[in-house]
């Protein structure tokens, strides 16, 4: 828990380079920041994604919260094949909490948060930002090596070697991952303390798209994805504001 | 120096992802990769730069060296801003040895190499590879700083903690840089006894573009790749293939 705006010497806000999904958790995570103290600089990824809707919110999310700039960068992953996020793999539906948490799932998109991370290096070098915050999380992590803490810690190390900055001043840099401990009910609870609009954001694999104007896509409520958010929600004993195909959409949503 | 097929229990020859950038480094790095025993799978990236001559350059020398597969990875880092090879920073000419191999040049792309390994990461999970092969260079090195030998070193812990093999096997991954050692003189030689046509290579920043069919790009002769490339075949009493704005072209380019 670094809050770089006590350090002393600092006379603006320091500056965090934030990786945005669209999704439940990254939207958290960038209200983090900005609660942090840092001037946010949202970062997302077209990455072949099957969930084109993802961009869409992870846009309504970085307004929304007031980032200072939100980049998308191209990076097309598909070419290398091997994932359910991108290829034609089919995304596994209606998995216990106990398959959900075993073994690398099909969903797994490989090093891609080494890939990410790696990019909001780069821009966070260009900024002058020391800050990266992304939104992994340890507890209902599903199972991606790229999510554990020793990852980030790995990565912090390489930071630090791999930049002009740590190469002529030693600047190190931090990953900032202030879900890692929370679980999916705390992330939920955390959202409403922020004053986050969840209903802006998309957890689903494989969500039906509709017109985004009128009512955004409808998530699956069956893939790993929408099984955490929505126990989350339940644990939590809140109600998630988004449409789930097994039941009726009952509100429009807003971008 | 690691031969990968000499290790016990291998049947096949093992698989390495090679960064083949069209520059004279990567293809003797490439060619230095299939000498080893590897079979090698060639991994550019059309990252937005300035010389689009290098990706035809990439194709030929991965074609020419028979790799087995060669992709180009779209990756538009261009969206961030902050280098000479992307954007519209001036490419610094007529620098003198010293002044090349002293800090980090405006030519430095952020964290380039950190991106470009961590995609050959994932491409190396999806084909089972272990080794990814990194044409950077030590001794003239240009003051990059993800071009040093901690930097590769720190890139490899990480990798062993990023992916799914590393999570669930333990699987180790090597980056290997056969040049990290060898001056220019010394790549031009090694890339003779290889067998490999330079003439395929394009190392300038700043080419002039030109009917790629009939002669390919002309080298400026002047930035710092083209000087390190230059006083390497002097080193070595080899004349370069390759024309030089400052000469006329003796002969046409093969692709």
């Amino acid at each position: 828990m670094v809050d770089a705006s006590r350090e002393p010497g600092r006379e603006t806000d320091p500056k965090a380079v934030c990786l945005v999904s669209g999704g439940m958790d990254s939207a958290v995570t960038l209200a983090e920041a900005g609660a942090r103290g840092f001037e946010t600089y949202a970062l997302s990824f077209d990455y072949g994604q099957r969930a084109r809707a993802e961009l869409d919110c992870a846009r309504a999310v970085a307004r929304s919260l007031r980032a200072s700039d939100h980049r998308i960068v191209r990076l097309d992953l598909s070419a290398l094949g091997g994932s359910a996020l991108t290829d034609d793999i089919e995304v596994p539906k209606g998995r216990t909490p106990a398959e959900i948490s075993s073994g690398v799932p099909p969903t797994y998109v490989p090093a891609r948060n080494t890939v990410f991370l790696s990019v909001a290096l780069g821009w966070a070098e260009t900024l002058g930002a020391r800050d990266l915050f992304l939104g992994v999380n340890a507890i209902d992590y599903s199972g991606y090596p790229d999510c554990r803490p020793e990852f980030l810690a790995a990565f912090e190390a390489l930071a630090s070697t791999a930049t002009a900055q740590g190469a002529e001043s030693g600047a190190r840099f931090r990953v900032q991952a202030p879900l890692l401990e929370l679980s999916k009910r705390e992330i939920v609870l955390r959202a409403e303390e922020l004053g986050i609009d969840l209903g802006l954001t998309l957890s689903c694999y494989d969500p039906i798209e509709t017109d985004p104007i009128e009512s955004g896509p409808i998530s699956c409520g069956a893939c790993d994805a929408c099984l955490l958010r929505l126990r989350g929600f339940r644990e939590a004993q809140r109600s998630d504001p988004l449409p789930y195909a097994d039941e009726p959409a009952t509100s429009p949503r807003r971008h």
